[in-house]
């Protein structure tokens, strides 16, 4: 156990993923010692128009650069490990994480040319790594991905458990079991703070076994007198072990389609966590030679991603695969909210050719949470036994349906914190409150540009998607400002041009005369002429149409 | 029975409703005479940016204007009635629609200047119409709206049956009871063609009764010791009722808020369909005297959008009502497809406040779907034992779940239809085929612009939401094309201006460099000139950011 000063404070707090699914950032202070649990990016809501991902604002630890002793990941997937390549860049710290989760970071860090200038601390559960004054130690957990873990820091005041993403999986599919034994443990030997996932708070009982899904794959490959098609998330190499072992007992050849997805069967093969048979995978080419029932295609696609293998497949645009009638098409997945469309337009345009679709939505048992519901919620913190809680990852609702959960398994009310991003759980000698926050938010990424867009542009964006944009250009002369030529106005995203034409010959007349009747008044700063072009003939187009276009006028002067 | 011609044909087509849910609109043909089956409005997809309704492309009904006998209305939800004030404008033919219905319509017309000239005729489930040589019959449904009727078109070929929306409810709320035996009778004369509701064809099992929802709400009124707002969709007046009757016996009033749910409560009380006992409505005003236990708030905003009441108490910006702690909210609704985000939300800014909310997400019984499940479709095709099927009112997926359950229950496969919008289902001496197609498409309405949108301005705003726009001005001598002035560049949901100086700067020179460079090399055309200004600087700019904004360049001579 460290040392304690008596004036040092334990500080919890999330930099993302309270209040939200995405971008999990969580950060446990003592004293001069910083850790940061995970570091993901979220995908943009619906009103964050053209951006391409979110990540989490770390001013806090920028301006403590000096405290932070490191990231540890608690797993693989994007929202935990995705922002790292852009935090590194300005924060560079070690990192430590499972093999797996170091082996798809490694393959980030590579792309961003960040994998020379990064420790990358290899860590398993039985490693204990002191981070400053806090020492980490981790216990197995079971996710849809391998290699995940909870984290325990022991600091001076008192243990902070992070469960890490989790459900109880009492037969995974490779024998990892949870550990239940080191969890009891940790909570025998008492814990201060209990940081628990929330994703299924809202759901009751228990999440199935990932194995379930390996029958029903298996059943339907068995069955199938075509090919199967078999989208899911790359990452959840649990699933894909489960397609190849069905692949395997009904005699078929695997062809791998996708970009991640390729990625990923190649680094947990290459790692250890996926055993697939010597000549089992194919490429597309000899498959589309061999016989419809001696092949699987496993591909990325499952969220109907705009420019995935299964879409272009459903568009019947993919290069190497064709969908034809009688093949079965298996979307072993739930939308992520948001994407309910997306995958109910991919799932009509393969039903459209021939195929049959079966999904999650049709209750057909080829797709089981990773994380954890109720009861499995309920198992961890009476495992833990926490004195104090903190719901994590997950949106308000799940949040407070696990703070329900909580106290229903005897935590006392006053001591269950659902926090924001940015805000500090501050425990001392025993006693917690709320003690403010840290500067915390949305650090938006459009192409290379991070943290360039801001709300302006933002707004500029839903402008000019909900009704377009006129330029007006006028050219007025030096001598006596009367008008050398124009307006000329051009629309983009307004109206169809051809169709509108009286529309715009009107608009211009108004322009003009506004200008002309601003000139007889002797109006001419720039800024009243372009507000008055601005106010006349947005009120005009108003009238006429009901839309409100962004205006942009244009004045020059020769 | 109406006469025979040997020479003409039965034809059946969906002008909307088909591969989509939305915009109902299905067309019954025999020889001169055409009669159509509701008339109704879709909302955009996402990708429909800044589009506010959609409404089916009606020219094969206008192209035929002399042979459209009317508009026979299944129901009075939007996606059945709301094209009406579209559609009328150019085709000024009778609707015919049960009392709710017609009341409900009448307040669309009025809005739209329609009313005096639409001849409305009032039928009921015993009402036989004479639509030119066709006869229209109608049998009384069960759905989330009273006063549902299917319809049957008696037509020299056989009879065509049209089942509406709707369900099979034995303890409906107002005791209006589905007609089964007067579905049966048809089922015994015989059923050329059944046109059914696809819409829970993915379902299986049976739909609850909404009886069901009293019993829930009757509890939660009885103990919640604040208030209760109850959010749900304006038009289920059954509902509504069931939110009285638990006001009345529990001892509480209600206040009613939101312009649609005004509209809806005052029509469906004024023509009985809604009994409220008198003293029950109170203004707002007077709820915020009360008792927080003696009140009940009746509001819309059931699916988190923006403007509505249900928002707007969330985001604490409502006028009239503020929600306090210990205030319970029922949102007894499901989100609809595209909506669960806003609904998310809002429930996530209800629980903020200190609200206990109460949702279909949480297996709550607030809701049941007004659409009938597998058994309920299986039970209407074995009351109609229809010679020819065809699946309406839903997505692909839904359509073909729905011929599964028809060939289950012994309809012939090579008689069952599932059709796109436009596609002909003909009819002759008893041999049904597949006969082409109508002009068929989406309407698109943007404040009052009807179809002057189209994929040009649509993808111009696509475009301009993804990465904004860059204008370039730059003014041309027109004796020897040397730069005047300029280039200038204005730059609108690009990029943060202040941040990306440098950017613009060096943008500024690219275009200055390459028109001097096509001068000197005698190039004037301003098609040339425009194009290699567009294609330097979008090269540029793609590689400094990744983005491809739009840019205009607009070039002037003096």
């Amino acid at each position: 156990m460290s040392k304690k000063n008596n004036n040092d404070k334990l500080m919890i707090f999330a930099l993302g993923g309270v209040g939200e699914i995405g971008k999990n950032m969580y950060v446990i202070q003592y004293g001069a010692d910083i850790v940061v649990i995970d570091s993901g990016l979220k995908f943009p809501e619906e009103d964050m128009l053209g951006i391409d991902i979110v990540i989490p604002d770390i001013s806090y630890l920028t301006e403590n650069r000096d405290k932070v002793r490191g990231i540890v990941l608690t797993h693989g997937h994007e929202d935990h490990i995705g922002g790292l390549p852009y935090v590194l860049k300005n924060l560079n710290v070690p990192i430590y994480g499972t093999r797996l989760t170091l082996g798809l970071v490694e393959n980030k860090l590579k792309e961003a040319n960040l994998l020379g200038d990064t420790k990358r601390i290899l860590i398993d559960e039985d490693s204990e790594i002191q981070l400053g004054n806090l020492t980490a130690t981790f216990f197995r957990t079971n996710h849809s991905i391998p290699d995940s873990v909870g984290v325990c820091i022991e600091t001076p005041e008192g243990n902070v458990v992070h469960t890490g993403d989790f459900k109880f999986d009492h037969t995974p599919v490779n024998g990892q079991f949870a550990n239940l034994h080191r969890m009891a443990e940790i909570g025998t030997k008492g814990v201060l703070a209990l940081l628990s996932d929330s994703t299924n708070a809202e759901k009751p009982g228990f999440t199935p076994s990932e194995r379930n899904v390996g029958i029903v794959l298996e059943d339907i490959f068995r069955k199938a007198e075509q090919r199967v098609v078999v989208a899911t998330f790359a990452s959840n190499v649990h699933r894909i072990q489960q397609v190849v072992n069905a692949a395997e007992s009904t005699g078929r050849k695997i062809t791998v389609i996708g970009r991640s997805m390729v990625n990923v069967v190649s680094i947990a093969s290459e790692l250890g966590y996926l055993n697939v048979p010597d000549g089992m995978l194919i490429e597309p080419e000899e498959m589309n030679r061999m016989a419809g029932n001696r092949v699987v295609v496993l591909c990325t696609g499952s969220q109907g991603e705009p420019m995935s293998a299964l879409t272009r497949m459903a568009r019947s645009s993919h290069r190497k695969v064709d969908i034809m009638p009688g093949d079965t098409v298996i979307i072993a997945a739930t939308p992520v909210p948001g994407n309910e469309k997306y995958v109910g337009r991919t799932i009509d345009e393969l039903f459209r050719l021939g195929a049959n679709v079966i999904y999650s939505g049709s209750n057909s048992g080829v797709h089981v949470s990773g994380h954890g519901s109720q009861e499995e919620l309920k198992l961890m913190l009476n495992l833990m036994k926490p004195k104090f809680f903190i719901p994590i990852h997950g949106e308000f609702r799940m949040q407070r349906r696990h703070a329900i959960l909580a106290e229903a398994v005897g935590v006392e009310p006053q001591n269950i914190f659902i926090t924001e991003i940015g805000e500090i759980v501050e425990i001392q000698n025993g006693a917690a409150r709320r003690a403010g926050k840290v500067t915390a938010g949305n650090v938006l990424i459009d192409g290379l540009g991070v943290g360039d867009v801001g709300n302006i542009v933002l707004r500029d964006r839903k402008l000019l998607s909900q009704d377009g944009i006129l330029v007006v250009v006028v050219t007025l002369s030096k001598q006596n400002g009367a008008i050398v030529s124009g307006p000329d106005i051009i629309s983009r995203g307004f109206v169809y041009v051809r169709e509108s034409e009286g529309l715009l010959d009107e608009a211009n007349r108004i322009v003009s005369s506004t200008l002309q009747r601003l000139m007889s008044e002797k109006v001419n700063e720039w800024a009243s002429l372009k507000t008055s072009v601005k106010d006349s003939l947005g009120r005009f187009l108003y009238e006429q149409t009901r839309r409100r276009p962004m205006i942009l006028p244009i004045i020059m002067e020769v």
